[in-house]
């Protein structure tokens, strides 16, 4: 009776969850299984889910059933506290952008996507700019409508859309120290000329069927669970899914280039690995839902490069890498494969970049992200100010565009704020492997035993099965008895790549 | 203007048509992909999505369109016209039952369909009978609802929920011819002691790689559009889909019975050319939607029997044939092959039966239901009298239930009134064969000559592009340039299978 509010509110929570995740097998099934000719039908399907979302989430009803649940506060307890509170946030949220807005921002992002495909195919950003622009004052307008008071228009969008509690001065603190030590790392690694030899990936005929089981047998040892998830291939890779029992990634597979897919499989299966630890009891509601953009990429991050990049990782998966490849990897041995699985090289491209470098990228973005709200560049400045700070970051000079400026999808989606989840995801990662090492002193011993079962257990224990009921924040805190920092990321990024340079 | 109340109309129900398009693929998903542990939370979705078309259905906001649209009427078209009537007619369908009957039927439903499957396993109808006897209860509950005045309760059932127009008596007369001539050529048949040798089908090996390129080569040229469908792999073969340009068919393979899958094959993609030679101008409406379940049957019998059993068709393919199955049936002649995808042999099974026989199962189903409403038996009567008709009709005797009275899945899921529909489809595929031969003189040699793109085009321009601008009878009556009835189709039976056996 005293929990009724609370239940109902519950309930229609689970209903708009029910929506997702529609949405989200049917968003799976047109990058997986959809006949060519049956995109503009998906359209329309999924422009119909996400009205019927939009008219469920500003229902007066719910507004109705907030009031409510205060009067009943004394009787919940602290999950459901919780579970009220982040509920609460992302009705509000959802209930301050007005539909036109959100319609229009819609649609320009449409348009945008388009020119962006066609400038960067041309390579020439100043196609794209005027776009850009509109998406710009689009974000700010978005922006203002989600402040809080004193929030300044960046913050509100980091916010609200990527990072709950995070913020522009958040991320200078914390980017600050991986630029600190990251640029002069990667300075050294540059001019100590040691290099793997990559040939024997690049030269060399790995058969998609066989990238695929061996994918498939490491991320089963990993932990995913076949019985609430499947693996497919489409042409991004991603992870998606309904809930924790109905888990979707997806890879690709290049038959020159067998890593791609090797890691690309780790990764997603870390995003799955999350989605199916999260406590179903609570279904439909925060407690059940990822904590944040960030700490998701940090469970990705954490088993491909943490523990699938590990040497330790690869002495446990050696035989079954040559049962694989038998007559591909003949004559590799442990360390030419562990060197070449982990070369760093300054490179132009984010999405190609090694463990090394890829904080740098995020980090150019962010802070041309920041000037730009702060009106300190407008956007027409972007192609200097970017390739000024590839020079800087990453010793290197931008001849196009196209490899500069205009590479990522995000801005023409109008996702600013998004990049420094990526870092985050990094960081996060780094503090959990100290805290893994700590709880587990047998850690890399069992890794080399090829036994990983502990590894998921553990995070199971800290991290999924909260769901939102910590900020992430807090969760870390917990996982790990410290504060969220770098420090600890970027100890690991010395030891490991100081060792396998010499620097 | 004078359009307004006809265009809010279709866009509402082009909104019920996005919905049913979005369960569509889910329900797909559900049987092609789902893991093992998703079942319970795919339930949920698809419960929450018809909960969302019934109360679309009933927005009291149709009924007022309905009440303007008809102020209208003087300014619309034909095909509007007919499209209002249509949709009307649903509309005062779904309309009609209370909510509580139809979640109470769909509770039972699923109560029945576990025992049903145990009872069947344990081969005992009395497991069954309690609980047939509460959905028989429910669907003349239902059928009370459903009646026009003076039409009787099966009457309503037939015409409502399976085949508009269709009732007992007009089955009576249909069912009729079918039996006069059928019950004495099945018997015929059988005194002939001829049969065909199938131990090369079932005896030899046929890779399930080999079944499914074979399969897709044949309907590719039939004129399946892959741009606008796809096959795939499934427990229960089906055809489904969201619109003309997203339409998935699915069958199963077995290594030691090669024409299991392809004629599956061949009739799910009949199924599947039917929907993607539906028109899309009128989407979301009647006239962009199948006309009858009898009609879409026979989209399915046509190809895979008339067409896909003939001999002018396996002339021309052959070769074809031969260089996929190359060592199996390397010593198997035409006039074998021909004879073994042929034969006929009374058999207890319903979706067994070949086709000769095929009738003779529906029309038994057909008279014990009309019994059954009529009150003339009841359900526990039901063993015996199936038993008695098997003996009458097929010449065999039933040694227990399973291969009985509790073989099909349908009086589990209360669907009393579907059965004649299949038989409707037979017949109507033979008078549509019977037109096809008139109108295209030379169409059994361009059969032998593998050209069959003749066909698809016939149907689309006399049946796939009408969707339900006609009734059925009045569409066969277009397009065959005669009343609906069975004598075409069972011409067609006499003379194949009198050839073939003599007879």
């Amino acid at each position: 009776m005293a929990q009724r509010a609370y239940e109902l509110l519950v309930q229609k929570f689970q209903e708009i969850a029910d929506i997702n995740g529609i949405s989200a097998i049917v968003g799976w099934d047109q990058q997986v299984n959809i006949p060519h000719k049956g995109h503009e039908l998906r359209a329309r399907h999924l422009e119909r889910l996400a009205g019927i979302r939009h008219k469920l989430m500003t229902d007066p009803a719910l507004g109705e059933l907030f009031e409510k649940v205060d009067a009943e506060s004394a009787e919940l307890n602290d999950n459901e506290l919780r579970n009220v509170q982040q509920m609460r946030r992302s009705w509000k949220l959802a209930n301050k952008l007005p539909k036109e807005l959100v319609e229009r921002k819609a649609r320009e992002e449409t348009i945008a996507h388009e020119i962006w495909v066609n400038a960067r195919a041309k390579k020439d950003f100043g196609l794209f700019a005027p776009k850009l622009e509109t998406l710009l004052e689009i974000s700010k307008e978005e922006a203002k409508y989600l402040a809080e008071p004193n929030q300044s228009l960046y913050d509100a969008l980091i916010d609200s859309n990527f990072e709950q509690g995070a913020s522009e001065a958040y991320y200078r603190v914390i980017l600050g120290d991986v630029k600190e030590t990251l640029v002069p790392l990667v300075r050294k690694i540059k001019e100590s000329g040691k290099q793997p030899d990559q040939s024997f990936l690049k030269s060399r005929d790995y058969d998609p069927e066989i990238q695929k089981r061996l994918g498939k047998a490491i991320v089963t040892d990993l932990g995913f669970d076949w019985d609430c998830g499947r693996l497919d291939t489409a042409v991004h890779p991603f992870c998606t899914g309904a809930g924790a029992q109905d888990v979707r990634i997806t890879t690709r597979y290049f038959r020159n280039w067998p890593i791609g897919s090797l890691f690309g499989i780790i990764h997603e299966a870390g995003h799955g690995m999350y989605e199916q630890g999260l406590p179903t009891e609570y279904y439909g509601t925060p407690l059940s839902e990822a904590v944040s953009m960030g700490v998701h990429e940090s469970q990705s991050r954490f088993w491909e490069n943490i523990i699938g990049r590990s040497k330790w990782f690869w002495k446990g998966q050696w035989r079954r890498l040559k049962d694989h490849y038998p007559e591909q990897l003949w004559d590799v041995s442990f360390d030419q494969w562990y060197f070449a699985i982990n070369k760093v090289e300054p490179s132009f491209i984010r999405v190609e970049a090694d463990e090394c470098t890829y904080d740098l990228h995020i980090l150019l973005r962010f802070e041309l992200e920041a000037d730009l709200f702060a009106g300190k560049i407008s956007v027409s400045d972007l192609p200097r100010e970017w390739n000024k700070k590839v020079e800087e970051y990453l010793g290197l000079t931008v001849t196009n565009d196209a490899e500069g400026v205009l590479q990522d999808v995000h801005w023409s989606a109008a996702l600013f704020g998004y990049f420094p989840s990526y870092s985050l995801g990094n960081i996060i990662a780094g503090q959990l492997w100290a805290a893994v090492k700590r709880d587990i002193p047998s850690i890399e011993l069992q890794l080399e035993a090829g036994q990983m079962k502990e590894i998921l257990q553990w995070l199971r224990e800290r991290i999924h099965r909260y769901g939102q009921r910590y900020s992430r924040d807090e969760l870390v805190l917990r996982a790990t008895g410290k504060p969220l920092s770098a420090s600890d990321y970027l100890q690991y990024l010395q030891t490991k790549f100081g060792e396998l340079y010499g620097v």
